[in-house]
């Protein structure tokens, strides 16, 4: 096998109470990504459609992982990456990270997997640096292996896999505003206040056993967030509404999509999903603020081969 | 039935990365009381063995919480209250949460269940509220209920059970020093930095993770604190040393026993928890403090009828 053309999933960072650790990976939005072993040593990006970015490899998200894996190889080829993006850089859904992913797991599969998941995760962390400014791995971690993730450390690296509940769905709403990741972490304080500290951690253990037992009722209750959401939702106009008519109409819970503007929203069953997704486009129907609106089950596999 | 005997655990509570919210129940340790429906209204302390503790019911914590539940019944009998204390006050595994479990266990039982054991928790918050002079239930919980228990929220009081793997068994030493839990608190500050609170998290959400897969390493690899050890240990003399001694025996993890001054360790294995206690007996026998050593398996079923 000398080509391969993958699908790369945009995913849902922080989710609510677990700020910095947590994810999960959707399946209905992400990128393609076909990936060619060529007797020209080195990385080399090729095509580029849906989005303007750069094709020299160490200025892009898919060309730093893979040159971070290829440099750890010792082969007397190279790769052609061609990149179809779907997902909006900047959306807040992980693009940077679908693209990070995307060529170290395809090239992993042309030399016959040589490397596990984590370590794959580990050479993507060099590319999401390059958006984000900063090694962390809360999007990577659900792209590469589904369902619910918990990075539990970046050094060692270490991902749990946590069960995901069948009929959960995930609804989320893309205002078409910028926040760039490096405001979103200015805006954040240094310190927070212990009680607001130890009702995060409860909430966040308590997601964690709801995931486990799918208690749907417990992850409704465990999707809260009182450190973060107070700051960076004031980044987002009409987040309050949004959450407002999502609740309303039946979601277990929204919270900020890594760090926004996308919203996300979590429900039991396909139906609610979509009246959660009618709802929360009317409030942005009603502005003049463009946006997108994605459902969709949640993706238990992660990354996967298109042909 | 109008007499019951009543065995209630001792507990430790915060087990290092869930401070506030997470306990787990002893086996080995704990009191007996005797509860008996009387003619006469009221409750009425009449037997306490072990430590001086106060035989007005209004200033004794079993007291307290069998008021609570009392005042909450309309009947036209009273309850004698006999307790035989082994575990000491103030000695950090949940002397005074025993107590007030207790009493209400027992009475509720008497009367034939009218309550469930959240809201026998509740009233036991009372009891435990005028020892700790704040209302917390990191030692109520796993007291009643057993096993390793979540408290997700106090109001309303939510206590979720977490799965326990087995051959899981606890060494707990007490060193005899006395450490006041409105001095334990005092020594924290109020606001903690945000990325030891994303630590604490990820480690706490790890644990639940760790407990209910049964997965030894990562439940080693979560029992870390990084917010309330590095004050509250200055508190107990020699902690860096037990803690060290315990983990180089073995240990998965050590850390402080509530608000101390025990320290307990996890360990998997009945023989590992005897190596523990041993070394960290070697780092006291050294000194002039006394103490206390205990090795329980992990107790899942909480509170238990004697008789």
């Amino acid at each position: 096998m000398n080509e391969i053309k993958i699908f790369s999933p945009a995913t849902v960072a922080n989710v609510a109470c677990g700020f910095d650790v947590m994810g999960f990976c959707l399946d209905s939005v992400g990128d393609e990504m076909v990936i060619r072993k060529v007797e020209k040593k080195g990385i080399h990006i090729t095509h580029i459609e849906g989005f303007d970015l750069p094709y020299q490899a160490d200025e892009n998200v898919a060309g730093v992982s893979a040159l971070a894996m290829y440099n750890a190889l010792d082969v007397d080829f190279g790769f052609e990456i061609e990149i179809y993006k779907n997902i909006k850089p900047g959306s807040g859904i992980g693009s940077s990270a679908a693209s990070a992913v995307g060529s170290v797991f395809g090239i992993n599969e042309l030399l016959g997997r040589p490397f596990n998941k984590t370590q794959l995760t580990e050479f993507a962390i060099k590319g999401e640096a390059l958006a984000s400014k900063c090694e962390h791995a809360d999007n990577l971690a659900p792209a590469m292996f589904g369902g619910f993730t918990l990075v539990k450390s970046l050094d060692p690296l270490e991902i749990l896999e946590i069960p995901c509940p069948e009929n959960l769905y995930a609804t989320i709403i893309h205002p078409q505003i910028e926040i760039k990741t490096s405001e979103a972490r200015a805006i954040l304080p240094k310190d927070v206040a212990l009680n607001n500290a130890i009702t995060q951690w409860a909430n966040f253990g308590s997601l964690i056993h709801g995931l486990h037992t799918s208690n749907f009722g417990l992850i409704q209750r465990s999707l809260n967030d009182v450190i973060v959401e107070p700051y960076r939702s004031q980044l987002i106009p009409y987040y309050d509404e949004v959450k407002k008519a999502a609740l309303h109409a039946g979601a277990l819970g929204a919270g900020i999509s890594g760090s926004g503007p996308s919203v996300f929203t979590l429900n039991e069953g396909l139906e609610t999903a979509n009246n959660v997704a009618e709802s929360i486009k009317a409030i942005y129907a009603k502005t003049d603020i463009d946006f997108d609106v994605h459902v969709s089950p949640i993706n238990t596999y992660g990354i996967k081969i298109l042909n």
